[in-house]
């Protein structure tokens, strides 16, 4: 796999898959709902990265190569995923009015419609991960397992909580452990959970799911780092979203508390170790290493 | 138990369960969110009338009798129920100041921490479902068909579906199918799904469970049309919430369309609809019908 392992195929194969299914799946109309569903389906199909179901296939990758039993919990999490980023825009919150290059949700759909969509698109991620007709290949135990965990890096204890401290710290100087506590629940929690599923879906044993949580924690905090960099260095129109933003919301964020310079050198030193532990894997990680390289040096 | 049946101890006593399991679970403490945990106790324990954990146990009873392990099921809707009240009170939706007597969660903690209290409850229902620590003493298969049909009546097809349906007929003239849509999805499905709930933990077969899911959205039904009848004839002191909310939004409710007296006797002939369903089930449907008849006659 390794020298011809091309990223941006690879990712492109699998988001066409969690693309494809999603689309076949979210074909419900009503004519009572339409506005909600037609904006559920605008956040998701918005250009996203799908960041996430490629982790999540490609720590999955590792241990198994039946990548079809992924696709329905690559798109819950993808769901849960967008449902953050619908509730993190709106005007309560961090009041983004684009992403992604285009009109955040609420900006299109208005503020009510956006929240619901976000409640709606956070229960559908767990009406499908639980759903037995669709997973009917998955032990029952295997489900719980992951949806549980889900719940757990999702919740109060996880991205909400890391969501709060984020809000609840505008304007405020924090410091390095606030700014840490803020990185690794909002963004680090759910990357990490990605790797984990992998693992968990992979029947790996429980010292490999561990060590691929580690690994997603680490690309994930590096992740956010990154993305605080980018925030100061790149134009509105490189990112798809408002640079400056954190500078708007008086946001506390890597650069500000270390400078840029540290702050790339914790990155880097944070996707380094972080392939560190991938190395009893060898060749079967070459995924997960390149994404993890390509995270450092991303410009969007 | 029918003759000294006494509904307000019944209630008491269930509910009292719940409270306790709530507050002994809900212990978490992190100085990072302090403030998010505070506002999710704080909608949890303001005054509540635990009518879906008290139908829950009462289905469950018709089947079994061993009720602790309802116990954290029941606080799991609860919450579920709860993150409902939230978002549905915030600005962008009913813009509601008042909940059970007190300030709506909004109101006492801002927006963004209203939003995030809510998402942080809804994701805390499932955490706690899917947890086979608290849960060790049902079935894998239980657990994830309880799980999943929560997430399939609380989402897009369900409640927030007819909360969507509500907030975007605001000040429309609307004929009696949206309006019955409506009911049925932001009310009566959460209702129906507790009644059915009793029965999955209670190892039920199909056909009770269908019995108590239909005699739950029976119900559920009353019970909104009855809430649309108080919001015109009761005071806000007795509501504990803005009388004349509905008038106030412009929303459509069973009296503009069908009449008071009309609207009453519709709602009487859906509890003694529902009350036929358990026949079947003889004396240990008492609780059941009990709470039906209370739905019809309470004042607030």
């Amino acid at each position: 796999m390794s020298e011809n392992f091309n990223l941006k195929n690879y990712i492109k194969f699998f988001a066409q898959r969690v693309d494809d299914w999603i689309r076949n799946y979210l074909t419900y109309e009503n004519e009572q709902t339409i506005g909600l569903i037609e904006s559920m389906r605008y956040s998701i199909f918005a250009g996203g990265k799908r960041l996430r179901p490629v982790l999540i296939y490609s720590s999955y990758g590792i241990f198994e190569s039946y990548f079809d039993k992924v696709t329905p919990f690559a798109a819950a999490v993808e769901m849960l995923h967008t449902y953050s980023l619908i509730h993190d825009d709106l005007p309560a919150m961090d009041d983004d009015d684009l992403r992604r290059g285009k009109p955040t949700n609420h900006k299109m759909f208005g503020e009510a419609t956006a929240i619901l969509a976000g409640d709606a698109l956070l229960t559908l991620a767990f009406e499908i991960m639980l759903d037995k007709d669709i997973n009917k290949d998955i032990p029952t135990e295997t489900i719980l397992e992951a949806a549980f965990k889900l719940a757990k890096s999702a919740g109060y204890k996880g991205m909400v909580g890391g969501q709060y401290a984020d809000i609840i710290n505008e304007n405020k100087e924090i410091d390095k452990n606030t700014l840490d506590f803020i990185h690794k629940h909002k963004t680090a929690a759910l990357i990490s959970y990605c790797c984990e599923l992998g693992a968990i879906l992979g029947f790996a044993d429980e010292k490999d799911k561990q060590n691929l949580a580690e690994f997603g924690e680490k690309i994930g905090l590096a992740f956010q780092i990154v993305d605080d960099i980018l925030d100061i260095t790149s134009t509105t129109e490189e990112l798809g979203k408002n640079a400056g933003s954190d500078l708007k919301n008086k946001k506390a964020t890597y650069p500000e508390i270390y400078g840029l310079e540290k702050s790339k050198s914790i990155a880097e030193d944070l996707i380094n170790s972080a392939i560190n532990i991938l190395k009893p894997y060898g060749k079967a990680a070459t995924p997960l290493i390149e994404i993890a390289n390509y995270i450092l040096k991303r410009n969007n």
